[in-house]
């Protein structure tokens, strides 16, 4: 069984810990949606909602949990379908596996410290006293600031900037372009100028964590900025200085974040959504894209619009917009049949 | 005649195909807009708007179409204004030349393909397999991935990071900062924490197309985000995976994309416009600057708003909005006054 | 007195022009917020509403004007504390030493000059005719394209890209990712395609500008780009091409600024702001965040919204909205009421 394929089913079935409904003999050779997959592709049908597109499919085997029935291919049932898919792809299309050691390309300064079990591409910069953990990769292009520190198994993808003294814990993954580290932006106008306030605190990303193509999260004035075990964050977001963003929190592309502000655990902040400095989210809560948030949001609320409100008054009120127009001219009659009414019974 | 000028009037007219109404040995030096030309540039007027600002320019000479009149300075008449300032600004400003071969200082993995007409800029890092076509140029400190292929006469400015298998056609132009085919934002939560799920599809960037500083493209996570051919793309825009955004397509800067939009030919999505995902937009369809959209807009449609609506019924709402203060005083009186009527006819 | 510390308070009052309230020879380690310094820490409470705070905390001395009473630890006062602040910041953390010189792994084309006094990163990119001022730092990864001109006291962190004839002035700060001079987004559509207007003008950052990470500000078609003296800039902000910020503006992070828009001095764009092209701000206007612009902002005025209004407006309309869905309700009331009286009053 060669890793990235192609497998037999009953590899397949093995390897997910499947039950397998049809030929194990059967070998597949790559994964693909229901409605492009052929007779050597493996494809995966979701929920019950994904039945009607399985039964049409011209897979030669689909991932399935019980609740996808009356399927004609071979079947592979699963529990949990969506977590056996991940297994799958990764089957066919496994991580390249680490080449350690340091490129003769890169620049690491005396007294960095990068494991024998790191690796650190073509023109990559790892500066004094950074360390580099056992099965992380920094990438072609890379600059590892002074005193920074990466865990174990971090994958840097290439032109990742972390700054000096930010902290990296274990099994993070940044993509290309993210700038981690960067000042805060903070100035005190004196009268005459914006005079900058030293920004001289830290930046910790915890372990699990994933942040996206050109995201910035920038260094704490003082103390620190954290981003939490296990947060997910998008392209192109801002996480200003201070924020304290829990853990399993997800943060959709373009949002921004303000200065120090709390968000918790499990929380979700969709697209483009902005906060204003200060503003704490309670955990598990949610805000719909596009959203502006100034204050506060209670722990497990979804909230709306700018200025941002519960998301079911939110609703109401957009209905309510629609009307607007006509509202108008209804405020109009009734004026107009008050002012007839009015003069016909005058006492 | 010497690239980059000057040039006689009587060059430029042969050049342009223009009609020269002056003297053809006049020499002018350079391009200049109309309010800050002098005697040895030459400006334009693209429209007859722009007719006074002509007439009252300081420009040695003007290029202009039928419908500028009244200038007293040599003027170089053409059909297509637009078109004809985009060669003059050529012809003072070209292209520096493609100075082809490999900077000794670039690396470029064993088994890349890099065509002897290109370029590859210093410290710029080119992975196995990855292909350069003809005439194409990449820049300094950029990054190719394993397995990239770039079509002939593309331009990626000095750090752009193109991931591994991204497809790039002809004659495309990516600014410095771009990231192409960084991983797909996409988990499952599996009750206690997001697992990632593997994004392992690619990204497929058609001929002609544009794409600015700082702006993502993330690969699909199966299948292949397309950015089809002509469109034009914006600094720091993010367009999320399996995207299908079609041909002349327009997104300006800030734009975001999310995951399986469909975008039709010569759509527009003005500044900072955000899509939820699975949204599509008709073919030629606009939508105005910061507005929000889920669902779909027909072909042709110009729509505005979080949420969105059809531009004239946003119109009309804003419109009705500023009179929402004085609507709600004047529903006070009137139920005040329907009150005392009541009182007053009581039977 | 080792740069650094620790620091007795009489070094520090010396210093810092402070009159000190307390045991001169007590020796300070670091600076931390009230809430979190101890007995080695100086602490600063910037005005009255921290006075509560400053009497709790834990520090062992604590910056404050003469607004602050009734603290049992030693006292540093100073008429402006908030500058005091950005003094003893440095005094703790100092700036790092420059240390001059070309890195031997940077790249230095002939015919660039960097001045002996400045320092050149590693896999850095400086080429023909640039020129770097004393002082200056070009860090790792950086590319200064052909004729760019650094002045003095420049500070570029890794991965900054200076386009070819970018001008950027004394005490520039450019942190990482930030691309100044990429192409203006302009294209002419002449019936079959978007045909890209060569932009050919230039960007000039002027003295003490701060431009975060990855943000873009692009070169404008003819002419030039202005950042103006003092400005800050945040990090993801958008300029683009041919814009002219004033002098002392603030544009918080995400903002995005369109084509040739005037921004006059010391106005403030707050976070996730757009403004439509040809946009006018006058001087010291402030726009609050995710606002929306077209047209004009009279100098000192504060708007918000989308559209954008006067702020008060603005504030009454959204006050207005939340009692939207009510006033539907009472206008069908009202209706329905008039109807009955109609009915009963008929002549």
């Amino acid at each position: 069984m060669a890793a990235g394929g192609p497998y037999t089913l009953a590899e397949l079935a093995a390897a997910l810990g499947a039950r397998l409904e049809g030929d194990p003999g059967l070998r597949v050779r790559g994964v693909a949606p229901l409605g492009t997959a052929g007779s050597e592709d493996v494809s995966f049908a979701l929920g019950a909602r994904h039945g009607r597109a399985a039964a049409a499919s011209g897979a030669g085997a689909i991932l399935a949990g019980d609740d996808v029935t009356g399927l004609a291919c071979p079947v592979l049932r699963v529990q949990a379908p969506q977590t056996a898919l991940i297994a799958l792809l990764r089957l066919f299309h496994p991580e390249p596996p680490l080449d350690p050691g340091i490129h003769r390309l890169a620049w690491v300064a005396e007294g960095a410290e990068v494991d024998p079990g790191a690796a650190v591409g073509p023109f990559a910069v790892v500066e004094r006293r950074a360390r580099i953990g056992r099965g992380s990769r920094v990438g072609a292009l890379c600059f590892v600031g002074e005193g920074a520190r990466l865990g174990e198994d971090v994958q840097l993808y290439p032109r990742v900037v972390v700054r000096d003294g930010v902290e990296i814990g274990n099994r993070v993954i940044v993509h290309s372009g993210a700038v981690l580290g960067a000042d805060g932006f903070g100035y005190a106008f004196d009268g005459r100028a914006h005079r900058k306030i030293p920004q001289v605190g830290g930046v910790r990303i915890e372990d699990d964590v994933e942040i996206g193509a050109n995201t910035t999260v920038d260094r704490a004035t003082l103390g620190v900025t954290v981003i939490g075990r296990g947060s997910k964050v998008d392209n192109l977001v801002q996480v200003a200085h201070n924020c304290e963003i829990g853990e399993d929190v997800i943060l959709v592309s373009q949002v921004g974040v303000s200065g120090s502000c709390r968000i918790g655990n499990r929380a979700v902040l969709a697209g483009q959504v902005g906060l204003a400095d200060h503003v704490t989210i309670g955990a598990g809560a949610i805000v719909t894209a596009k959203s502006g948030l100034t204050g506060e949001i209670p722990a497990g609320e979804v909230w709306s619009g700018i200025p941002a409100r519960p998301t079911g008054e939110a609703k109401r009120i957009w209905a309510a917009q629609r009307r607007l127009p006509d509202l108008l001219r209804r405020v109009r009659e009734l004026e107009a049949r008050l002012d007839e009414m009015e003069k016909r019974t005058k006492p």
